[in-house]
């Protein structure tokens, strides 16, 4: 955090009058959720996880996601729907996404089991082939089709290459507590295990060690990440709507909604955020699509998609808002020069930051889809860091 | 080719009347697209692209993609939208989204000038200062803003490494025949230029030198896809609805557009599908978002998203309908085996292949969502390689 709304782009479609006419129906959600009230109350650990977490644990994932680094190249990570997202999603958006080809000391992570794709698989195989790797299997129940095939075959793959006391030893498993088969195959075979917790539903569940294992294994900070999502916890706290922004949010989407828009189309201008947007999508989609109703979640990458969705956005069927997460501050800064020929006549930027212009492209783009019908939520953070990843704001919107 | 509809799973939304009702548009539309009559008729040259190109160039395409492999390990495409889309899209479906780790004899691809973000271009510029690169630069003016960005980085790098005069050898680019600063700048500097056709719309033009230099760098046969083309081509030359299941198809989305359902879902279960659902996101977003109408194009792949969307699209608001593309035979197959423990109960899958499973998770998807109330269009192919690649089928009907 710390991630700020900016409702200047809903202005001209919603009033402050019907953003303010949530706050009961607001106040009666928080409370339902942080007395744990309400339905599907059982499945509400999530919210206290960046400060009540099992600590002894977490150690043993750091623990664990150095051995990692010390003796494997690749860590294949087999999970599906909230057991893959999330950490798919963070490292991506920290490490980027040519992460594999950049990383010094660290793994090369794949994701399996998300598919059933045999030529997708074979592609993961044929890599693991040839060098040293690990495997991190995470299902709370371990019989899901999809990982638990993708499980038989790289488990097959490693007491082949290892032997079977090695291959135990490069096998982390996630998953129930105490029941569950995959629990009483692992303390058969000697896997090192971490828990599911059972209050913590699957697409909530990145800050267990679903997600921690392998974002700590890709090198990521993740006692930064766990404060960083201890501060926004501490921040949104407050159920008065022009407090907490993440309030604020979810009345505007809300009016949104009911004044006929039918979809939210999650915008970033990083590639970085391809992931995050899926995730987000698996957040909202699978909270909020119930009995024929809910915001059909898209999502989009600028300015590569004004370039193929743009004309749609301006243009088209008039059922579209967007929620558009920005950063100040790129990981990377690159400068533009002068050049000699000016082909390009972009000399006018020479000395100018990339992030100079791809704010440009925000701000004319924004102004453009406003004329254009279409509403826009801003939803700016400063630094594409652990720190400022918006995890507990996206978790406790949704 | 040859792609084939199925329209089974769309039979209790849209009567054999309501598809054979766009008989007449169709017919128009088709006399329009061939005699070249209707609006827009300056830019089909893609109609006959697979039957109607430079020769010549072909052959110094390819002959520029061998030299790429001979003393490059790594290609730099600078492009977007549909100077990026197409080349990115078949090289991810033939080669895999993990083609970066698995090409033996040909150069790892990167796509920059897609995004004005300076972290995402850092880090490729990061790659090739370590390894021996080429560029390709696609831009029709040249003038584009963020391909040109790009190509300032990349080119002052290449020219730093390697000395002008080499850097000259390692720059392709693809932009106008005679105009453009692009053009005057490559015959100044001696680059190898191959040409944006000015009869074909940039999301067309992926048989042209825009998408085949890259393919064909990708190893990948490039006159196996200008086959596979001119078959496809040749198969949907007729205007009768019955008998052209690419008329079909638009018939049946057009039905289904002015029943209420106001988004078309693209799904594969094929992960190596996912660029080729975001093209075609343009082809449609592009042709069809106007004037406050247009199907909004969405996509998903499976199994992995229906563990994110699966709920919204069975259970939200009911404004969708699916069109899947399905391939009969997977690129690699694997054998689920007999295990001793069993933990996953998933004996009585051995001896079958992963496609067997992947079909089955198919059948039950389509029959769920159709109970659901989501009609579903099915595209079945047989293979997925050059010849089976639906790109004429997509373009034909968008």
């Amino acid at each position: 955090m710390s991630a700020k709304l900016n409702s200047k782009y809903v202005s001209s479609f919603v009033t402050d009058e019907e953003i303010l006419s949530y706050q009961e129906k607001i106040t009666k959600a928080h409370n339902d959720l942080h007395s744990k009230t309400g339905a599907g109350n059982d499945f509400l650990g999530w919210i206290d996880l960046p400060v009540d977490y099992d600590k002894d644990e977490f150690q043993r994932i750091k623990k664990a996601a150095d051995k990692i680094k010390s003796d494997s190249e690749v860590l294949v990570v087999i999970g599906i729907g909230g057991s893959y997202l999330g950490a798919r999603a963070v490292i991506e958006f920290i490490g980027g996404q040519n992460y594999n080809d950049l990383r010094e000391g660290t793994p090369a992570i794949y994701f399996a089991g998300n598919s059933i794709s045999p030529s997708y698989l074979s592609d993961i195989l044929s890599i693991c082939k040839k060098k040293d790797f690990s495997i991190n299997v995470i299902s709370k129940s371990g019989t899901t089709t999809e990982p638990a095939i993708a499980f038989r075959v790289f488990r097959e793959l490693l007491e082949e290459k290892y032997g079977k006391e090695e291959a135990a030893k490069r096998t982390y498993v996630t998953t129930d507590r105490a029941r569950g088969t995959l629990k009483a195959l692992s303390d058969k075979e000697g896997y090192e295990t971490f828990v599911v917790p059972d209050d913590v539903g699957g697409r909530y569940s990145v800050l267990t060690a679903v997600g921690l294992l392998p974002i700590a294994a890709a090198g990521i900070d993740i006692d930064a990440l766990m404060a960083g999502a201890a501060k926004a916890r501490a921040e949104l706290m407050d159920t008065d709507i022009n407090k907490n922004d993440c309030y604020k949010y979810v009345a505007i989407r809300n009016a949104l909604y009911n004044k006929g828009k039918s979809t939210e189309m999650y915008v970033s201008y990083e590639p970085s955020f391809t992931l995050m947007n899926e995730w987000l999508k698996q957040l909202y989609g699978e909270s909020e699509g119930k009995d024929g109703k809910g915001l059909f979640p898209a999502s989009a990458i600028f300015s590569t998609d004004l370039h193929s969705l743009g004309q749609y956005i301006q243009e088209g069927e008039r059922i579209l808002f967007e929620t558009v997460v920005t950063f100040a501050e790129p990981k990377d800064e690159i400068y533009i020069k002068e050049d000699a020929e000016n082909a390009d006549s972009l000399n006018f930027l020479a000395g100018k930051p990339m992030t100079f212009v791809n704010e440009k492209a925000f701000q004319g783009t924004i102004l453009a889809h406003n004329d254009g019908g279409v509403p826009n939520i801003v939803i700016e953070n400063e630094k594409m860091d652990e720190d400022s990843l918006p995890i507990s704001n996206a978790s406790l919107s949704a």
